[in-house]
């Protein structure tokens, strides 16, 4: 999670650190084991949303009074204004974000915040607070890819003609643009953009009204609720309502997807950087230096993704094993959902706000990558389409084609440095026109098709993408 | 994976395990332990689908001539049939399925069959192949996630009336209708079925063009494959295309999903067939006897649901562990996509199938639950909210009752079992009528919202899902 | 993790939860992206323990004079002294604990405070450090293992004839003492103190003295700091030294069994606090009530362990996902290995010393459980048990038995409460003597071996236990 | 799991593939769903080893007669002949491996067969063939291992004076010798041998007597089927040892960390194979070519123990999302225990066997390593000791050089090409030895202590490592 947020209390750093916790005395310890304070009062604006919802539906179908509503809105307003300033004070044996809220409203306001309860539990206010938050978070990080895609395509716009080679299994394979790689990674990120939005529609529905678990038997109006605080529509079944966390699970899948995405390009980050391959350098501000080798200059930030991306796995795993078998329907181990989630939002924030920044820093060079290219009999395929458009069997295409390789590699040379005699040993379909086919460009500009390395296609799939991107932000 | 696929040598279970496999020569080792025919030749039918469909391309766009068009389809026609009748020799020395059908075909129609392979690499032939497994798949697991839909409405529809304890942390909270109960599973499935409908469209692109990452130098129409496979569109990057398996973890996530929510229903049912609740009793074709105790009846069914869920979120881990971090394009790694891909499809498809029944056999004992119901004070709630309705703030009518509880726990009655007299010595407020909010059926009439409990809205929900499953199934 | 230790700051709770931290500058947000002192201060105390094992080293070897050693010994005590007093300012463009400190040091003590770090890296300091933590807090964890067992001798010295329905597929099975099945839980906890007493073996290796990767040019002693340090031995490579985490996954596998375990005690405390089953009662310390249902008592505690479960796994996995092909030797990635130790080490460590003493404040109720040990046929096992010692082969004994409890079960009786006449029917072999193995008492008194339920046998074991306890905590 | 052992029947590759299943009558697919004889019959081995020795016991203490024993251990070897021959007829509506057996027994001798199960339930009967699997499996992997640090031990012997470059964060940093990088890999071995024979004690406790869950009436010994079998002791609660698996999660943690550190290696070997570091390159036996591209030839096995690592993690998550929350005792949730114990244990013991083989294989380019060691400035750090044994205090020494690396890179020379005058000029302690430490070698042998890269230090801990292992095997 956010490093800021783990404030270690002197006590845990003292000598005999478990001195200090064995001390405490049981009381204190199940209050705070039990409490949820200390991490759900990040739902404090949300919280203070559902209820002026709440109480202007209860005031609009007459539970509560028109004087009860403007108590009820005066108060939250002045405890929004003392969180904001850090003035409010939070209470651990107050439990939880609900109760700290409510006991400072009656406090202020007199029964008419003890009546702002009615018809409803902390069982559904929860789950409506959560769902607030994560659709917030969702919009969040959305806006946050798209900077992230903009980025890519800034990137890849001045890379169409830059050759580089294509690798797979780590191997040269065939060469391709760069601008055609960097491509590939936009088109992860919009599947993750998809999958967000399909997400969700899953997390705006509302769960209010559904109460401990039965719903409630005052004449409430959920739609009015859901209306006022935007929801799509109302959770249909009340114990599924206050028992379901289906959308914590598939957001954080749908962030382990996004977090492997980024471990991928944060690995070619590395290894790009890394001497030995040279494609690539990181601006200073994303790396950091050696406390003992001065020379070093390290891709902290693409490190450290990678590595995050164990985080986020991690808190998937953590919900799913939370939600197993759980009887219907609420049960207090659901208070554990919030920690995994929230740092879930926090990781993949911070991750994709720095990644953007990041990849207008990144210095390329071509040169390097060229040399990489023709390192690998990179055009060997284009050898084998040559001879297959002349009439012979792929099959065998490639049989002739891995002997000249074989060839070529024995005296150190190319491909495309060998004679045309030499070439000719190995199929008397080659002539002098073989030379265009085997040189990089030449490989390049023949994948002419959409999806294919041509800078041509490269471009028009920036396009196509730039006007994409558009038609979301726009919405 | 479903039991019926691991067949075991002979070898394996012999008095020294170990010797055999010790003495395997470690090229046929390494042969075995990279081929993946083993378990690839699943998808022989939509490898066969997708070689006819780039065929067909192939010739239209003129890279192959219609004589090797027939014969390749002929050929394929032919090696689909020896599939299907297991006459088809799989060898691991062709690696996979791909290797060996082309093998197959070339010895059946000569040069044509080596023609097949033109602009194509067997990296954008699995992902086409997967594809069209997993698209397959999905649209199977939808149709039994709707059968088992019915099944459960036909259930909850038979108990509208039937009131059992709704609990938290599995406390007796306040009564439900059982069909309200099984309704909330209803509402699980269709958020499932959402889920897969959604992750649908990322599956149905195709990847075939894309060659080995870099697209292909032959005049290719990929859009002409897309149409004929019925794909949405074309993937349109080529490193992207042969190196994404988004769709599988994707699925695999929505699978881990639904597997919980099964594993909730399951500890359920477990629970309530306990001779402690007594609720239900399964029916026992889907319980088992014991070895050793004679009166046993166990419900081995749900409890393999229930334990089944470990392995699809294992399948879930295994797949996101596989991608981390790894750089573009295609890596062998990837080969390891497939058996926990399979094995999630094979254990969604038999336990949805399997539940579908079950359901249908389920016996209630609506007595049980009925005194279940009476055990716990489940009305209490609706005494706080009929004092609330007086004009007691929520907070204080909660207070009254909570001291009207220990007053009745006490004595050992339920609180409809106090006397007024008594009820009022814990609220002047209380008068006659209050005996009929505290009856079970009083409580449970009196949630009457969309998602309440009350009968009359658990038929309303009934009738919606009908409806929403319909308009489903005709599409 | 535990409560208190995710401050929220307040821009965090603001109305644009997001504008707060957009507008934070990329440089602030990469270095509080990199920087790890927000969760390694906790490290501080042994980062201390560790440089001054290493000065006293470079001094008795020579690389510093006495003076330097003097002021470096005086410079970490008053560092010390300002950490525990909470004095103590951590800056984050100091990036981690180590360089605070030694930032500190230097301000203290000038030169000899910049010698400190001769001979070192970061990289095999935090390794040291983390081992340290890592070694105390299994110390920590050890002895509240043994205080949990204490607790559950204690409660099942106290029920060694309380006769309880033993389990299988949650159906009544055979009859047991509850006492032995509250060893199982010992027997669970005796092989958790086992595998963290092995993995401690693994944690107790001195890294340092590795320096960044290759060891040092200087001729340090690394033995003697090992000494000092009480370390069993010396990291026998540079590059598996810096680079090991080994022992935190291991560590967190170890922590994932203990929850696993304390999971399937809550999972029992929980259904047995349900009306339905109705054995016990927690203390009301460990349970909350309902901010809506007067009448509720939840058991708040277990069910938050059974919970916390997830959360150990989740950093489990998160480590693993961490390691996985990671190139040697140091990346930035390990620095993501804190905070799920951390945590984990928390979760622990809080759970077992609340379930050490939730389980002295547990009420048993003894007829409740005989009366659910009566309704299951529990004893029909001894009746093929007593068939088959008068000759009847056991798998016939076990189908007349099973005819038994059939006739039994619709006449709604219990086996003991057949007439004789009526048990002959289903065997002649049958004879008075039979009402006795039909009771609970004859039944349990009979499994009369080790690890058998018989009350002499419970008691033996928890003897054992005692004496096991105590040869560890006398070591 | 070994491809070979996923037969895929021909009704699943048919053209629907879902009306194959579809159309299984629910009864069959109940069968097939519960049962486990399609995977448990690898235990057959095992069954009938501690049939026998359960029988041995009965007839010793009284329970069996000679005879009966004599017709059961007749008759388990003609069986276990039969399966070894594999003439054995498996029969899914026998459920598993046991009852399979047991028929079969009945059928050869009668009655004798019958009274095997005396005293014992399937419960405690599974759970001790599982172990002697485990226990024989752990044998078996521990061989694997030491027979992989073999090779490792010749690898490195080979390379003691090879320079290299040894990185952090993929950046050079220092040089090491290759011998030294590889015993990193040793010393992980290492760990993973100490922590499996850990594992193997707690394997190795004899769940027998057990019986269904509460111990037998039977006077059974259970010390002596112990003995009899081998077992270390028998497990003390009978609770506790028919739903125990920590046993297998254990061993599969222990193998999550084996196949991490094989990832590592993987990872590396892929880096080093890739022709932008070609370092090494692996024999051709264990790479594979491309269908498309001739060129290339892939380091699939690497790639695939890389993958691997997922299935095996996925496992581990597998197994502790199974247990989690079970109640006491035995559930049918455990027979989903096996399938990811074997798959876990054949994918160790194949990975193991083909790495070894692997490492035999490799061929070393030490110009190339040296030439990337001259690349990054490597010997940075000594030019800093340098320094600092002059007097410098450490944190200036590294300024000072890390201006001179700035200098020197900028004029595109190593710190070792610069003139003294020009190094002079950064601190005017530098003279003329100053090349000395300059030069790779004098980096390399000054790091001499032990775990440190110099030649000599590597060849004495090839040394230990040999009298480590020989120690072990001699055991």
């Amino acid at each position: 999670m956010a490093a800021s947020k783990n404030i270690i209390t002197p006590v845990e750093t003292s000598n005999s650190p478990w001195s200090g916790r064995f001390s405490e005395p049981v009381s204190a310890l199940v209050q705070r084991y039990t409490a949820s304070v200390g991490f759900d009062r990040r739902l404090a604006d949300y919280d203070i949303q559902g209820s002026l919802a709440h109480a202007q539906m209860l005031s609009a179908v007459g539970i509560i009074n028109v004087d009860d509503l403007a108590a009820i809105r005066h108060g939250l307003g002045q405890i929004r204004e003392e969180i904001r300033n850090g003035e409010f004070v939070w209470r651990t044996e107050l439990e939880d974000v609900h109760l700290n809220i409510e006991k400072r409203l009656t406090a202020l306001i007199g029964d008419a915040g003890k009546r702002l309860h009615t018809a409803r539990s902390r069982n559904d206010q929860v789950a409506t607070d959560i769902r607030l938050y994560l659709r917030d978070s969702i919009d969040g990080i959305l806006s946050l890819i798209h900077r992230m895609q903009h980025a890519l395509l800034d990137l890849a716009g001045k890379h169409t003609n830059t050759v580089m080679p294509g690798f797979t299994h780590l191997q040269v394979a065939q060469p391709v643009v760069f601008g055609h790689h960097l491509m590939a990674y936009f088109e992860m990120l919009k599947r993750d953009a998809e999958r967000l939005t399909d997400c969700r529609k899953r997390v705006n529905q509302l769960p209010l009204g559904a109460a401990a678990l039965a719903g409630t038997s005052y004449p409430i109006s959920r739609e009015m609720v859901a209306k006022q605080l935007e929801f799509d529509s109302v959770c249909e079944n009340s114990l599924d309502a206050v028992s379901d966390r289906d959308f914590a699970i598939e957001f954080c899948a749908a962030a382990a997807l996004i977090m492997t995405h980024l471990s991928r390009l944060s690995e070619e980050l590395i290894l790009w950087m890394s001497p030995s391959f040279g494609f690539i350098e990181l601006a200073d501000r994303f790396c950091t230096g050696s406390s003992i080798m001065p020379q070093k200059k390290n891709p902290d930030v693409p490190e450290l993704v990678r590595g995050k991306t164990g985080r986020v796995n991690g808190h998937l795993v953590a919900l799913l094993t939370l939600m197993k078998a759980q009887p219907l329907a609420y049960n207090k181990d659901n208070q554990e959902d919030k920690e995994p989630l929230f740092d879930t939002v926090d990781t993949l924030t911070d991750t994709l706000r720095i990644y953007a920044d990041m990849l207008t820093g990144i210095r390329v060079n071509p040169l390097t990558m060229r040399e990489a290219a023709m390192r690998g009999y990179a055009t060997a395929t284009d050898l084998a389409d040559y001879l297959t458009k002349k009439g012979l069997p792929f099959r065998e295409a490639h049989e002739a084609v891995a002997q000249a390789v074989r060839f070529a590699a024995e005296s150190g040379r190319d491909l495309s440095a060998l004679a045309l005699p030499e070439l000719q040993k190995f199929s008397p379909l080659i002539d002098a026109e073989v030379f265009c086919v085997l040189t990089l460009e030449g490989s390049i500009d023949s994948r002419d098709h959409i999806g294919g390395t041509a800078p041509e296609q490269t471009r028009a799939a920036i396009s196509r993408a730039r006007e994409w991107i558009d038609s979301r932000e726009t919405r």
